[in-house]
């Protein structure tokens, strides 16, 4: 990657986080975020899409909660990148997240990088970015604050939340903190708790990039340089992670990159090297190195069962939201254990839960993949639910 | 850690990599390397450690190849760290390695950096240290390097090579290039080939140290300062990889190190946090950043069968080796699968082969640890193999 293109989208990336290309919603200082660290965050903005109408009964709204590293660009071109919504084959009107019966809302998270109030937005009390001094938040703020804009919506009950990876965790959050406002939650290749390994995963992220000397303590953006090196070398570490070794074999194995014998030297020889540089570099152009310790540090603090007691049947007492939980056999970053940990609570909390773990080698990324088992299982789980809500089901009615 | 015991131990490594606390064998201009680069290197040298005596029939020695951050200093302090040997529980006049029976070997490998030659040797063109103008070396190097001080020390066959990870493909690739000098194999947690994931993690390693500015192109040595924040995000990666998830869930899960709460931070707020922070900067005291590159470089391009035309059973072809393979049930770096292709190239080649896999959680690294499974069942195959050497079997005869 050239020098001049990393300043170029450096400088697009904190646009994107002051001024995103979505739909913003403020929060004055009469409506303040308490953050379970005891801050209080005011004022602050959450940055949108939404896709469809809102009926008139309000009960067609489906809440996508993104996972760590993408945003509120479900199912359009990214203001950055400029490619395909990171989920554009799911919503849509020819989607299962069919954009003419749902009204489907993505909010970029608290601690992001697109346009949320988040570590590169500028603090109000010194005019300057945040950097380290934006407040250490966690999933629960996450969710928190989408609950006040999905009530700035004028949305009362959300007939599904849907996520994958950390927004499988915000979905969990949302249905234990927020019972009565969900009709029907989809958790995929999630858990209810970080684990050690992946804790781990993650502070090998945070060390890369505060290894590196232009992060600066966090205050680069005030520099104008970026830790691109140290990012990147996060963003390949977990890339490894998203993927499964038989993906790895199966893609790439030890094909050499654009040459016929090894070169006896430390250049991409093999292209899974090349692939891994590819999506190191990339991610730099549209993710801010301080959101990425945030995010992750919100990962590694969820623990749903310690919220409640150390019993996480405890988190969905009483519930009456309906659940479908679904893992990937070859996901290794959250493997079905920790999807069986939850079924399992879900159980004990007398909660209706379908449970699916799908065959793939495609590893962690399967949920973002157009795998056809999910997505008709995914599909038939909103049209039974659909089926129970008044003028909600049939076909293309969005009243 | 603190900044002056980074520069004492570098101190000390530097004079590791040039004055070993071992004995050394030198090559001089007569007795050049060849290597698969087809670069010769010349002069050169070989550090290495022995334990117990050679007999008189000289038909007792055990070559131990070590693995990647490992070194000749087996079965005795390190010179660097003071820590025991690194296989100290399996060499002596009590482990199965019995120093009373075998006369043990271990030399340091080329491209290593306790005092083989290596890329923080002197090159005798410049006076300086080699760094990045050091040839990229291989296996096969290492091997042809260690079968030149075999024969110096006047072994025409070696009772067993045993070696594990990379020490593996070691003994894989002594077993084929040096048929008739091999009586016994034993291969640990190894490969034949080094996998895509293996090589992207190898490549996530390289990447972290050159992107530490202190790293200079490889040249820090002249400037008296070591990527050590690159190398210990290098050595953190890794070791994640050397566990598994079952371990760290055990020895760690989401226990808090020296407190009761989170701290809402990005301090080490859980124990393998600390853990993994410890491992990283307690690594770059004992060894050499540039080693690190040629070392995970050799073992990405480590390909036995491709040597062959592609058929791993041509390796082996005529073999007369006993082969003695075994994989752990939770290694994912070197999976029990990887170990299978090996067995299978043996069996095709109509070889002597034992296989076993052993139940453990403790990943990769058990082959590092005294598991009670293993070392009977390396007891058992070295037993066998002795009582067919005159002279080899019985209680602590070494004549």
């Amino acid at each position: 990657m050239k020098h001049e293109n990393i300043h170029h989208a450096c400088g697009n990336k904190v646009s994107q986080a002051i001024q995103p290309d979505s739909a913003v919603a403020f929060f004055g200082k009469d409506q303040p975020l308490q953050l379970d660290s005891g801050i209080v965050l005011s004022p602050f903005q959450i940055a949108y899409k939404t896709y469809g109408s809102l009926n008139t009964h309000k009960n067609n709204a489906i809440l996508i909660c993104h996972p760590l590293t993408c945003d509120q660009h479900v199912a359009n071109p990214h203001p950055v990148t400029g490619k395909a919504g990171w989920w554009d084959s799911l919503v849509g009107c020819n989607g299962i997240l069919n954009t003419n019966r749902y009204f489907i809302i993505c909010s970029n998270v608290i601690g992001g990088c697109l346009g949320s109030t988040g570590p590169a937005s500028v603090n109000p009390q010194t005019g300057q970015a945040y950097a380290l001094d934006f407040p250490v938040i966690t999933i629960g703020d996450m969710v928190r604050a989408q609950a006040m804009l999905v009530n700035k919506l004028g949305i009362d009950t959300l007939f599904s939340v849907i996520g994958g990876s950390m927004g499988g965790m915000q979905v969990l959050q949302w249905a234990s903190a927020y019972k009565e406002k969900v009709f029907s939650a989809i958790i995929l290749a999630s858990s209810a708790r970080h684990s050690a390994q992946n804790i781990a995963f993650g502070e090998i992220g945070r060390q890369a990039i505060m290894a590196d000397p232009k992060w600066q303590g966090g205050r680069y953006i005030d520099t104008g340089e970026t830790p691109s090196k140290g990012l990147a070398v996060a963003r390949m570490t977990a890339h490894i992670t998203y993927l499964s070794e038989g993906t790895l074999h199966r893609k790439f194995g030890r094909n050499l990159h654009e040459r016929s014998e090894i070169t006896f030297g430390f250049d991409a020889d093999f292209q899974i090297e090349s692939y891994l540089r590819h999506q190191g570099f990339s991610f730099v152009e549209r993710f801010d190195a301080n959101s990425y310790l945030y995010l992750t540090r919100a990962m590694d603090y969820f623990d749903l069962a310690a919220e409640h007691k150390g019993r996480l049947a405890n988190a969905f007492q009483n519930t009456k939201t309906r659940f479908f939980i679904a893992s990937f056999s070859s996901d290794w970053l959250f493997p079905t254990h920790e999807s069986r940990i939850i079924v399992h609570a879900l159980n004990a909390a007398g909660a209706s839960v379908s449970f699916a773990e799908f065959e793939t080698d495609k590893g962690h990324d399967a949920f973002l993949l157009h795998e056809p088992v999910m997505v008709s299982a995914i599909k038939g789980f909103l049209e039974s639910g659909a089926r129970a809500i008044r003028g909600l089901s049939g076909d293309g009615s969005t009243s």
